[in-house]
């Protein structure tokens, strides 16, 4: 079912279930957490899916942000059964899915599985908000019953529904996207930062002093992501062009 | 506070309250007693603010929708304050307010009122999302809270933005909708109709054989509303340019 981005729906899902358990395989994007927090929920980050032990619902991105680490589609399944053996479900946001070479498990989504997807990141349209839960029928009709009807924009649906049928433009894409990751990584590792991981469309690295970087960065009108949590960390977004390329390849001299 | 179309505030305004008895003065636009029905309350359709009685929250559409009736601003501010004593709250939707010489309530909004205020219906852009609570600090907060950030699309942003700053857009629309208005209740007499109330974008009317009048418009491919507790009622929207009023006037003879 489709929503007006996919934040909305980390919001909306927590409040469709009583109070419960839920590990958050993290680190991970905090908004998830923050969402099952918010709703009630006792949520426990856990640093892999063995420390998701007896949680009624577990959260995975997949690859995950910001370190890109995938995780196997047979693993995920195997948990999402198990959840729902046990009256809950497996939470699985592909939000950076659309240019890796990844095993989505939409196509096994059932009550024991519910998949998120983005679509602006992918399509550089953000601002557009779109987003889509692929679920079963029970949980998408509570979830669409939930935003109301209409709740996503005439736009969204037009524009949405050119730029996904368009494979070759995601292929081409997904090529110029992963030179670009790779063109980032180089100049990463010549500011002496190791990598840690990431997507095509962001790289997050280990810095020596990542403080003192992102300060650098900052006062040149360059934000990068800091974590409060691991300061030596920063994740890079693309640059946009040309120009962008050239001023953050000054900075990481 | 904005959002995606105020649908998903109609929705989503109920979820933020334990179950308790809801009066919807009507008969009136069906979705606020149903999403009240959804999120567990008790819902209790009244006639008039007087049958209110001691119900927890009331909603009130004002103008109403489909029979344009204006309740004084007095009234609904009085009956705020009794529900507020009580710990509930007065809902105030004035979707059809901005074109009509009605005192809006918004000023007054506070922990025993809640405005909601549409934009897409005065605008022309129902498709674009756009919607907003006006609420005290707390409960637009709690609202936001649920929405999750990013909910409102850039293109609802930027647009809105525009639009509701043209003041005299407005009022050269609010005049020439006026117009609208009176032809289209022109059209109705002569077809043996009779006026029940509208706003200067809908126009309610009771007719001889009203279900026979929905068939014969419906097979020339013009929808009007219909209601299926009084048949004899039907809602025309403004015919959108010439060739839909020469379309509607030939109908109508």
């Amino acid at each position: 079912m489709p929503a007006p981005g996919t934040q909305i729906l980390i919001e909306t899902l927590p409040r469709l279930m009583a109070p419960c358990d839920v590990a958050v395989v993290g680190p991970t994007y905090a908004e998830h957490a923050a969402a099952w927090g918010r709703a009630g929920h006792t949520v426990r980050p856990v640093s892999d899916i063995a420390g998701v032990g007896d949680a009624r619902v577990a959260v995975v991105v997949n690859p995950n942000n910001p370190d890109g680490r995938v995780r196997p589609a047979q693993a995920l399944l195997a948990l999402a059964e198990t959840l729902q053996a046990r009256g809950g479900f497996l939470v699985v946001d592909e939000a950076f899915a659309d240019f890796e070479p990844v095993e989505s498990v939409c196509p096994q989504v059932g009550p024991g599985l519910v998949v998120l997807r983005s679509f602006g990141k992918t399509f550089g349209l953000a601002g557009l908000r779109l987003g889509f839960a692929v679920a079963d029928s029970e949980r998408a009709a509570a979830l669409a019953a939930a935003l109301g009807p209409w709740a996503v924009s005439g736009p969204a649906l037009a524009i949405g529904r050119a730029a996904l049928a368009d494979r070759p433009w995601l292929a081409a894409n997904a090529a110029a996207r992963a030179g670009d990751a790779a063109r980032l990584d180089r100049m990463i590792a010549r500011a002496g930062g190791t990598l840690i991981g990431g997507t095509r469309l962001f790289r997050t690295a280990a810095f020596p002093d990542g403080p003192a970087l992102f300060r650098r960065l900052g006062e040149a009108g360059i934000y990068v992501r800091r974590f409060a949590e691991r300061p030596s960390q920063l994740r890079f977004g693309l640059p946009a062009d040309k120009g962008e390329w050239c001023r953050l390849s000054r900075m990481l001299r």
